[in-house]
């Protein structure tokens, strides 16, 4: 079993005031292709720790990704490591001096003297060229068989150099993705989406990650050297196996979110979307709109805080409100059909809950929501009871995406699939 | 100098799951009391990885202060792993496995037969009590005179020990905060600041951190083992001469955020504000209800997304909209005004651009964003030019901050400080 650790290197990582994440980075795609990562060490920019990490490295594993220190300044010491390291000089390399100038230029940034040292590398390094940024990265070979890989700090730099030069060098064609799906779900916890996997037999050659984007988690499909046409194959039959346990969580897939995802669903038939928030505050109209294009299916959105603003904007009746209060079934169904009837929309979202920390009682708790999704063929309600110790923001966040979700699935014509959801509610009276 | 180091304990670290945020915590606290964390080691829960790692440890540090695998079940090696290095056997605390019990309860959770093994330490070990969760932690002092600190991995618990036993034990009184101040500012790049406050010249025994909050910084000044009056006395004295530097970027201090600075003053005038988004689509409103308690000076806001909406909600002219376009200042303003009057708030907060990645034009490229507060005195105009490959999140969010930092400085009454805001406007027609 091939053995990688990585060094992170920066005096930023350890004064406080940037998280490594390069090391999780590699771990995760390590993991993807079945090798696990064996440690990291994030040392600062200084010469002998930096050696005497690289030392430490070539005396117990097969190779280490080294990342940061090639900045252009005095304080970037990873070169002059690495060649010290190796007992080499450092050379300056004129072709890719020629390289770097040619991609300063290309992007409109005066190069300044120092950039110079960009181009100075360990005698007998092999160069790994950049697409990405100016700061080119490099390999040595250690005498005792260690394979060590210096790549720039910048997140998106590293985790480019890690797919194009590191892991191909590392692990050859079998690291190169074929074919790969991402499943995002959302609905379900971390432990109760592995229990729902368990037993499963995916095809050979394919890989599952998991990764948490609260409040959803993705889950990665990959097929590795199998070529594409085999690999995409796997994959199908790999992703069929996930939806079978997995499918009513569904959200989204692949680069696509869920707003974009209903976005365009909607979009596709010629239909709009509007808001009526009490609890999440416009959070839900902020999520509609990240997605890019949304002007061609979203119009307007409301935001009802008080009951005179539901009242006002959302045509609730107050006897509605005096009967079951603003926190009910009842009261967002008629926000829903309301602010859709104000918006001349199709569809319409709305949201009522006590998000805390105050407003609790003990029939309606902190966590207590109740969603709805107004539609042509009528309204569908879904009820939430949340933890109070969540916390004002994740009980907004969990209620704004619960929204979405429960359109998504109007949208897909799955809504009757989820007991937890009431409707579709015909109400007479008002917008509906 | 004391020279400490971190040790990371986990698989999940190690394979993607979970980035370690423990390290650079420890990193900012100890660089805040003027010690520099020496390195971080991550390594799997693997028994003798963690005794090599302690081992390597105290040949050449005075402490190290190690996180995770002290939880109850099989895969958590660290006590035995401290045991094994220590050279002594693992014994089991009666005294601490009562007050374990006794937390249990106190939550309301079943304690299962494996949790008692929380209760075992090497011989000899100090048991550092926990009051944030029901894992203790332990201290044990290695024969070479390395203090190694063993605390949970939780972030949150982590955090605790690290302030209520580790900092003060390796640092004594010194390492105990007496005074502290924080200072959020926005519209000020980190090196730019850095600059302002060159050549500051701040009171003895206080120190300056920084951190990066997008889109804010957050400068927090720390008086340390100064006694409690002397301590706030120099601080009271560096956070005038911070101001003096970069007081007019302040929008927030202490724990108190830009929205809840303006909730409450707001609250404190008995007046309300209201919203009227475009391209921002929801961001200002969510960012205010974020506020506990926002209701008592927020009742409603609108997302008006197309020109229609502007007109339907918010009153806007269309003739306005066709003649300036509906990014400019003539129709935020507009935007404003329409959203007080409708609302009947006291003030209104109006946001209009191109978020992107399509809709710019040469004139009005992607990052152009005009914002409005409108007041009883009449409107406040700012035009922004965002660069266009910040992309259309990072744009919505830094125009949302400077809606609410313009509020901040009407309501503070500094806003005629800002050569960049044109105003107040008291525009004819409409509801001006």
């Amino acid at each position: 079993m091939l053995r990688v650790e990585a060094i992170a290197i920066g005096d930023e990582l350890l004064d406080g005031r940037v998280t490594d994440t390069n090391g999780s980075r590699l771990a995760a795609e390590l993991r993807a292709r079945g090798v696990k990562l064996a440690r990291v060490t994030i040392v600062p920019d200084d010469l002998f720790t930096i050696v005497e990490a690289l030392e430490a490295a070539s005396g117990r594993s097969d190779a280490v990704v080294c990342s940061g220190g090639l900045g252009p300044t005095d304080d970037d010491r990873t070169r002059a490591a690495a060649a010290l390291w190796m007992g080499a000089s450092l050379a300056f390399d004129e072709a890719c001096m020629g390289r770097i100038e040619a991609r300063f230029a290309s992007v409109g940034i005066e190069m300044t003297p120092n950039n110079r040292r960009q181009a100075s590398f360990p005698a007998g390094a092999r160069v790994l060229e950049t697409e990405v940024g100016t700061a080119p990265g490099f390999e040595c070979v250690h005498e005792g068989g260690l394979r060590a890989f210096f790549l720039p700090g910048v997140p998106q730099e590293y985790r480019w150099f890690l797919n194009r030069h590191v892991l191909p060098a590392l692990l050859g064609d079998e690291a190169v993705a074929t074919a790969r799906c991402a499943l995002k779900v959302f609905g379900i916890g971390e432990s109760a989406a592995e229990h729902a996997l368990e037993g499963l037999a995916l095809p050979e050659g394919l890989t599952l990650g998991y990764r948490a984007h609260f409040p959803e988690i993705h889950l990665t499909l990959t097929a590795w050297g199998l070529g594409r046409e085999e690999g995409e194959a796997r994959i199908k039959e790999g992703r069929a196996q996930l939806l079978s346990r997995l499918g009513r969580h569904l959200v989204a897939e692949g680069d696509e979110s869920l707003p974009e995802r209903v976005g365009r669903l909607l979009g596709e038939r010629g239909q709009r979307v509007t808001t009526a928030e009490s609890c999440t505050g416009g959070m839900i109209a902020a999520m509609l709109t990240s997605a890019p294009g949304s002007s061609t299916w979203f119009d307007q959105g409301i935001v009802t805080y008080s009951n005179e603003a539901k009242e006002r904007l959302a045509s609730v009746p107050p006897a509605l409100i005096e009967a079951h209060g603003a926190v009910s079934a009842e009261v967002v169904r008629a926000m829903a059909r309301g602010a859709a009837a104000a918006a001349g929309a199709d569809f319409a979202v709305a949201v009522s809950g006590v998000a805390g920390p105050g407003g609790g009682t003990p029939q309606k708790p902190v966590g207590t929501v109740d969603v709805a999704v107004h539609t042509p063929e009528g309204t569908y309600a879904r009820h939430l009871e949340m933890r109070p110790w969540w916390g004002r923001e994740r009980i907004r966040q969990v209620a704004a995406h619960h929204s979405l979700s429960l359109l998504l699935k109007v949208l897909e014509g799955r809504v009757g699939d989820d007991p937890k959801v009431s409707g579709p509610w015909k109400d007479q009276g008002g917008q509906g």
